[in-house]
């Protein structure tokens, strides 16, 4: 028998390199390689004894690799690999287009129920710790309201957003949960808040040359869809400053249920998330899952499987009898 | 086939009142009704309409009942029913002394198995949800440390221990978390803490008459194990404000993981609960997981189980498809 699982890492950026890292961190996996659509030589690996390959030649390794990861992203190459390495690995991957979910769900199905493959889709934070944590909050207090607040967090797509306004040289921008609005829903009056009215956005900004910050801050502020609905503040610095203070990439956020059991009696349960860095968290949530999708097949459940599919015990590197002592 | 499934409740204290009770709240369970070791013309259920059998006569609906919730203690009566009750219906419990655990899991896993029951053991908050998110802490940050807090809560134990005292009529003991540790986790830093460097403990007391509260207090404050140890406070109160705001039975708690993934990039999740009602949360928590024991059943997993076989999903009254569009 093996001693280890082995893991392929199908990607490599900067969810690639948090997974190459946190396998480092599990003993009972090994990370048979790296693969990418680069030319190999040029990629630089965060471990110097870490293999890497170019992506065409992954199906040479369908008997080397129990478990592949797929960190592509979401919008282009996830829909368009998903479903190709389901019939030839087992795969984990962080697809995180909440609507498309479905759609993505039987693509993967359908190809790896043919070829007796596991594809855990949809694993990370949001979707995945979160979307349990919804869960256990409605099943738990049926009578109740879910609120999930994210941040304090680098956007990407509102940091891209900043940087397309005139006269911006180069920004970012966080998203921060409302101190009041989670108060709020704490104290158990279960408020009705929108999206809105939980989040401000908090933008730093580099100048272009001879720009007219007054001029920057208006066009950001009043921003549709992405600024003008929110309580949104404008901060000018220098490149250097930017350099030296905003290149982490920090995330997190809060799922709350407040519920009745009876009339009376108030219950609140919340889980959080405060991560220095974004990407290698979600990997190593990945990993984890890479795990309890090995076990998943050894078990014969194959086919598309979710976080809400996962028994907690499958993702631990102990033995039942070691968590029921140890944890329970 | 059935519309809903049916469950009974074995022994009816509090935490069988709460199973009643929450029953309500779920309109996929169907309760058949209590059972108790007491007259059952002396019961007064929380509903009229609910039904009051003598424990005596369980054994005539194993028919009837598709699983089993007990609401017996720990201490004597959950060791003595558990295999018994296994060995005939699918059960649920909130068998919580931790360190029996093991013990117990083989004492019900045995008849379980060998009569195709499903027996879901040492069901609630903690053991229960802090288990699966200690579980979640390790698997997700594997180098980490985890912490548990209890509190602001209630405690049995510590008040049974105050009314002991001469010189005490009556008296509540309240564990408090320490703002200060919880802070200090928090920030990451992953101290070392002691169970009494994170806790205190604030009882309330009403004297007897002519009872000297100098002396009084000097014996609970320096009582071994319970309290010598802790920070603690005694306030004196009369035994009206003891009725009018000592008569909830609030607790909740916080798990705390704090780990890195790489040198760099600490990370820290977070799981807590504040709970007006103590055992109605935990009667929350046992029919959400009853639903999971059916089903568990349905699917030939036999046997004793804990929270950490129990795929999320399983727990909830949505569909697999509902529960990807909706919650993920």
């Amino acid at each position: 028998m093996q001693n280890s699982i082995r893991v392929g890492i199908a990607g490599y950026g900067n969810l690639g390199r948090g997974v190459e890292t946190a396998i480092q961190k599990n003993p009972d996996l090994q990370l048979v390689g790296i693969f990418s659509r680069r030319d190999p030589a040029t990629v630089s690996p965060c471990f110097a004894e870490t293999q890497v390959y170019a992506m065409d030649s992954l199906s040479d390794f369908q008997d080397k690799i129990d478990v592949l990861i797929l960190c592509g992203g979401s919008k282009d190459d996830l829909p368009q690999q998903g479903p190709i390495l389901a019939s030839q690995f087992n795969t984990v991957d962080s697809f995180d287009t909440h609507a498309r979910i479905p759609e993505y769900f039987a693509a993967v199905d359908a190809p790896a129920l043919a070829n007796k493959k596991t594809a855990m889709i949809s694993i990370g934070w949001d979707p995945g710790m979160f979307s349990i944590n919804r869960l256990f909050g409605e099943a738990l207090l049926p009578d109740g309201e879910t609120y999930t607040f994210w941040g304090k967090g680098l956007s990407q797509g509102h940091s891209d957003a900043i940087r397309r306004v005139e006269g911006v040289k180069a920004g970012v921008q966080y998203t921060i949960p409302s101190t009041d609005a989670i108060e709020k829903v704490r104290s158990g009056t279960r408020p009705t808040l929108t999206t809105k009215e939980k989040h401000q956005r908090e933008c730093y900004v580099v100048l272009a040359e001879g720009a007219d910050a007054k001029a920057v801050e208006q066009a950001i502020v009043t921003m549709p869809d992405y600024f003008a609905d929110y309580n949104t503040t404008v901060n000018f610095i220098d490149e250097e400053t930017l350099k030296k203070d905003h290149q982490k990439m920090p995330h997190g956020g809060f799922v709350i249920r407040s519920g009745n059991t009876s009339d009376e009696q108030n219950q609140v349960v919340e889980f959080s998330l405060k991560l220095d860095s974004n990407p290698e968290f979600t990997a190593s949530v990945l990993v984890a899952y890479a795990r309890a999708c090995y076990r998943l097949n050894q078990m014969q459940q194959y086919g598309a499987k979710t976080a809400f599919d996962v028994a907690p015990g499958l993702l631990s590197m102990k033995s039942p009898e070691q968590l029921r002592k140890e944890l329970l």
